[in-house]
């Protein structure tokens, strides 16, 4: 299944991408998020799309997405997990998984505005694969590691590179800014993702390409991060599991590249959709 | 006002303190967390307990207090933001806030045990001033800063030295794990609370004092970071941002000292209660 959310920021309803079609699956009386996951939502609702699914509304094209579930109690990010992307940024490949939070107050729809923060100078981009946990998870063994799964989404990770780097300590300054956490279109069930560890990965500046990767090029893959990070905190249903950007960032030029007002990102992930925002300046209110 | 959230682990109730009296505020109808802060309910509260606060039942004495908000979207800390603790951590003072997140899976009732993580031998504890946010706050100037906050609460940044320093880059793995962020009993309106600026703290172990500090050594205070917090990302109601710990922590001592099944840990600050946590080690499920 392809779960999504669509309308307006705030009041998104939940569907679901069929043949190529969004239905509207507000009837079904639960929105994606947290509860649906633990209370086994995507089983209850692919049943129940069995039997509703001709009859759904179909959404008009055009319509905003959301994220394609509600806030999670965390969005986990994994840094310097492509090889390449390591070198780029000047940093040793890590003996172990690198660990950073992302506020989750960063979190926004596909196709919504980047907003680029007061007085940012270095905003810069990252396409990763995020992974949705399914179920609640703690010390779990990466054997069993995928069973905690729900599926997977395409994320964008933008960061601001002096917030990150520059400013003392610690990367979530840089991490966390609203806007810098584009989640979605959809969220894959892992039946339609196919080989997680195959997957191609892109993302165009201006229409011109910056990264393309493949997760094949993943140092810590999907089970190991899931167990690894079990062993550290509990993993809540909803939770995201962002693994780390392929080689293409805009530090990694020299000189390096940052956004500007105007600039058009576009990314996508192999089965997982694409996403456009658009970079305008932070606007005091 | 004292507001504080009491009964088992889940199915806490609201409630609040009033004469030394904990008294069953369950009646108003609204648990206290992010929904409540942000329709102004701690003045409809207010309102509400003048007419009711003597038909209120009292709540028997040893109840279980849980934190005293619902999850919140975030717990904010600030690192090294006592002088001294950055001499005993070998660190230097720093130029501007260091900022980490903790997971909200880490959040617990004040007196719920400390369970030590799997396999973990460098548990420490860390006496903090948290402020909890009372509406959104983005891009705040530090003169308005105190109007964004609802109150004060005692917290224990729990923290595993050898997950947060040696296992690879940023102190999130050692600040997140279950248990590790005791909250409470109180939130204490800053009417209550007289100069934050000025309260003193304390941590024993086993009965032995280890910190004994004061706020009025704080490098950056309340209004300058919740200001310089709203320029990196929005701040929610409900949102923690912990201060920072005094000197005194188990990483500090030579050789340093890190708790064990069976130490009690009992803290507090100057009108914001005290704590009491008995640590145990994790058993596998």
């Amino acid at each position: 299944m392809k779960l999504l959310r669509f309308g307006k920021p705030g009041q998104e309803k939940p569907g679901v991408l069929v043949n190529h079609e969004i239905l509207d699956a507000s009837s079904f009386g639960e929105d994606f998020g947290e509860t649906f996951f633990e209370n086994n939502g995507l089983q209850r609702f692919a049943e129940w799309l069995k039997t509703h699914q001709a009859n759904l509304p179909k959404v008009t094209a055009g319509v905003r997405f959301g994220a394609p579930f509600t806030r999670p109690s965390k969005i986990i990010c994994i840094g310097l997990n492509y090889a390449k992307h390591a070198a780029e940024s000047n940093m040793p490949l890590p003996s172990e998984p690198i660990v950073f939070f992302k506020a989750t107050t960063a979190l926004v729809g596909p196709d919504d505005d980047l907003v680029i923060p007061h007085n940012s100078v270095k905003t810069d981009w990252e396409v990763e694969l995020a992974v949705v946990i399914g179920k609640k998870a703690s010390y779990v063994k990466e054997a069993d590691a995928l069973h905690y799964v729900a599926g997977y989404c395409l994320h964008n990770d933008y960061s601001e590179r002096e917030y990150q780097l520059e400013r003392n300590g610690q990367w979530v300054k840089g991490k966390s800014c609203d806007t810098f956490a584009p989640l979605g279109p959809y969220l894959v069930t892992p039946d339609e993702v196919g080989d997680v560890n195959s997957l191609s990965m892109w993302l165009k500046v201006n229409g011109k390409t910056m990264q393309d990767g493949n997760t094949d090029d993943l140092i810590f893959k999907v089970p190991y991060l899931v167990s690894y990070l079990s062993q550290f905190m509990t993993l809540l249903p909803g939770d995201v599991i962002s693994t780390g950007t392929p080689a293409g960032v805009g530090l990694g030029f020299k000189p390096p590249i940052y956004l500007k007002a105007g600039d058009v990102v576009e990314l996508g992930i192999q089965g997982l959709g694409e996403q456009k925002q658009t970079a305008r300046n932070y606007v005091p209110q």
